[in-house]
């Protein structure tokens, strides 16, 4: 049975989008069209009724949530090692995966979508400025990672092999972008984010979604 | 080596704490008290420089994340059945805990620490009360599934044996009561969370922490 994807253009589902490349595995991609509204769709509610991306098939079953589908995929391929074999070595990684999903991403999310956490206007805008403050210390910590995984000799932030922290991260540093920061202010990150783009099975995730890396725009100055 | 659990009363570290209890495993309980702020502590800050619990210490390995340190607890500890061993069946159970970790529970962050989110007062109120109202509807979630689970002859929200979403319902739950929400409005789940609550392993570590499973306080009506 042939797995499906359903994402979203620059999403978080960029992570399991890259990493089913990663795996070679024959997988069908659904574009999920958020400017058009179409997470709110009757025909997607029933598959997911939170109306989020990612959505993970396999036959019959429907699975959400990062954190899940790449403990899925680590389980269905691994010899990808998606994850450490490792117990310790796994809950390290998984540490980060959380944090990532926990804590950077909805900091994100209260600077793109401030309307999730209050309908006033005003308290939006006061929330979105905060949350741009709380997003680039998060970035720095992500940023040390690189660091030390370069200090260390590892390839890859999990370890040897591209996983979902080099993912996640690409996707947290190009969504600084648009929260006004400019990604060569992390340049062991930016370095590591422009590398792991390059590796072909990213590359062909970034070619479906049309992404272009880097989308922070200096500020020219001009009225 | 013994490990150790760094938990605050009432916290989410309220799910490994009872994790551990259930393992029959010994460990070292260490209560942080947050109300002292011993989570800013530079002796805490050294173990945890995000300065959250729960921490879990083996060795010398410090993991952080309620999901990084269930999915250690549950390779550790594979008699205890804490997640589904079948691959899809886990993905599903990681599914519901990744929510609860990354949706309902920031929800009541919002709730119970809107300083968080926002330095503006005016703001802060904004948030608290919105996301009161997100809150109802995420128990209601969880009321379902406990409804689906006694309706289905599962003793337990992931299954045949008690694991994580039964020790983080039973905290979701508590935690509404907080925000004004009357556990009793959720019939199924509240009777989950008493029968749970009432299992030895759980109810040592909640007379450890010295919890009242209700604290839910009705509007007396009275100025």
């Amino acid at each position: 049975m042939t797995l499906k994807l359903y994402f979203a253009t620059g999403a978080c589902s960029f992570v399991p989008h890259s990493l089913l490349e990663a795996a070679g595995a024959p997988f069908e991609p659904v574009l999920v069209k958020l400017h058009k509204g179409e997470q709110n769709s009757p025909e997607y509610r029933a598959i997911n009724p939170r109306g989020q991306v990612p959505v993970l098939v396999d036959g019959d079953t429907v699975i959400t949530q990062i954190l899940a589908i790449v403990g899925y995929l680590n389980d269905r391929f691994p010899q990808a090692n998606f994850l450490p074999k490792e117990p310790l070595a796994r809950a390290k990684v998984m540490e980060t995966l959380a944090w990532m999903n926990n804590t950077v991403h909805p900091t994100f999310t209260h600077v793109f979508m401030p309307f999730k956490f209050t309908d006033k206007p005003e308290a939006q805008a006061e929330i979105k400025a905060y949350n741009a403050q709380l997003y680039r210390p998060m970035l720095a910590d992500i940023e040390a990672m690189a660091q030390k995984a370069a200090k260390e000799g590892r390839p890859f932030l999990g370890g040897q092999d591209f996983g979902p922290l080099d993912a996640y991260a690409l996707t947290l540093l190009r969504w600084g972008g648009f929260a006004g920061i400019d990604p060569a202010g992390f340049p062991a990150l930016w370095s590591h984010v422009q590398k792991v783009a390059q590796l072909p099975p990213v590359a062909r995730a970034i070619e479906r979604e049309r992404l272009q890396l880097n989308v922070y725009q200096p500020a020219t100055g001009r009225p």
